[in-house]
């Protein structure tokens, strides 16, 4: 049977030129770069919980990756260089080479490097840790809103929720809605190049992987302010107007999580710069709301101006 | 129940004076100081596996930064911030104030600060992150060891791996043998102090996590060199001189893994400074051996020269 050595050797061990030193010591050594900061987030990934235990190595790799890129972005951080620490029930060279293989491809898309690991035997479990770099006055921090900023929502939510749901039963899809959902789930795109671009035009921003309305509470919380959303304002994912269950959409568009599009608040004197850089990048950037004054709660507002009711609670696993 | 949440703020949310932005954003942000390289390294650790599932938890939040730390040890690096990620059956609060006591104690200790986290529900299964800071021509790599280097140890190895054996009751050991191995396998300290002051005066280094000889090889595979050991130098335990079984004390002190000593090589002219640097920071160090030229193998010799046999395999989760 292959070994733990020989597993990191074979499938994890590509070249690193951007570390001094990469797999195979104590540590990894690299070595970042003057006057940025170093910005890391972590996660922890189970089988039967964040994933199916049968999903596709491949898509499961670049997911992983892709979750933790994520926060990088909702920070307006370069991505530099990555740790993994893998949990298997058995060394399967073909799952490990699937695995490798989804997460070195988009590791290479946005220049992460993967440095250092480890490997044990246990339930399927994959906990990754990601560095970046950000000049200190441009990361996009969640306390960092202001009462009179706009609110931003890059893309569309709601169709990884939405695919959940398909997969469940609880939703019926159109063939190119299914594509759409299932492909926002297991293959979704960190938007590493809009944070980056967003340094200097917005204020704050945050990740949105627990539910747009739940993510949106984190930045009031943080921040001590308010804010309003339009609900016909908020983007609807056009690979779903035909599904018959259009309030099933607008819970997984508003409390749906996993899409791993970025919610931000800019000032309004931003809006011309950000609508140029929705079409110099090709991808959607849409006005949701404002922040307010006031306590931490967003309230949803119809066209007419009167709240709405919405469950906004986010995924949680100790609920 | 206690939420997610709650979790981080109330057990992983101490004051970190050392970061720009510690827990609760999408990122971390550090700001490593100019002209270090940063090390980092990640271990991942499961019940059942790698602690028993009902260890006492401030014991195990010791244990499980130590083992990282013992990893910044060996680089010769200083410690500066971690990311935990857990996965616990259920949100025990008493269980995680242990944890986090045995965490943040040894935490303190050595100076690093928990910046961030993620917890889930799942198997328990602790996955950390460290990173610590070294200045590029002083950090100790595995790959640096040369011919005619003297072969050095810190303390003396083999307590936690007769602890095993005890607690496996393959072993008997006398009540002061049976403490000093457990607190080995419960409480290791990881050698930051000696692997910080071993900067200038050793090449090379790596932490006894595996087994002294298993170690010891891969520092010899990773330098192209041999390394001849004299069995008669390398240090018992002291509280083992009274073991009845003297082979099963060698074969630990040998091969068994998980004490976090530091094995080190440094040029013959360092002997005088070594030993005056084990008087001054209160540790034994060792001198057991020295490189060769020649094929990546450790040979051990007894006091006439002749070669002795003993198994050297270090632990492999997938063997």
């Amino acid at each position: 049977m292959i070994s733990e050595f020989d597993i990191i050797r074979r499938f994890f061990s590509r070249p690193t030129p951007s570390a001094v030193l990469g797999v195979g010591d104590d540590c990894a050594l690299v070595r970042p770069r003057a006057g940025m900061l170093l910005a890391v987030s972590t996660d922890m990934m189970l089988a039967g919980r964040h994933f199916f235990p049968d999903a596709d190595p491949v898509s499961l790799g670049h997911k992983c990756l892709a979750v933790n890129l994520s926060d990088l972005a909702a920070m307006g951080a370069d991505p530099r260089w990555a740790v993994l620490a893998l949990a298997l029930p058995e060394a399967d060279e073909a799952w490990l080479a699937g695995f490798a293989e989804g997460f070195y491809r988009i590791a290479a898309r946005h220049g992460i490097e993967l440095v250092g690991g480890d490997t044990t035997r246990g339930p399927l479990t994959v906990s990754i840790t990601v560095m970046g770099e950000v000049p200190q006055e441009f990361a996009l921090r969640r306390d960092a809103a202001h009462a009179g900023e706009d609110i931003w929502v890059s893309g569309a939510t709601g169709q990884a929720a939405l695919a959940l749901e398909y997969l469940g039963g609880r939703a019926q899809l159109s063939e190119a809605a299914r594509t759409a959902c299932l492909e926002r789930l297991h293959a979704p795109e960190p938007r590493i190049e809009l944070g980056r671009r967003l340094r200097g035009l917005a204020a704050c921003a945050i990740d949105v992987s627990d539910g747009l309305l739940a993510d949106l509470t984190h930045i009031l919380e943080a921040s001590g302010v308010g804010a309003e959303i339009w609900d016909e304002h908020v983007p609807r994912p056009p690979a779903l107007a035909s599904c018959s269950d259009q309030d099933l959409v607008r819970q997984c568009v508003l409390a749906g999580g996993d899409d791993y599009e970025l919610l931000f608040t800019a000032a309004s004197s931003r809006r011309a710069a950000i609508e140029a850089l929705a079409a110099e990048i090709g991808l959607a950037l849409t006005r949701i709301g404002a922040i307010v004054p006031g306590a931490p709660t967003a309230v949803l507002r119809d066209a007419k101006g009167n709240a709405l009711q919405v469950a906004v609670k986010g995924y949680d696993h100790f609920r």
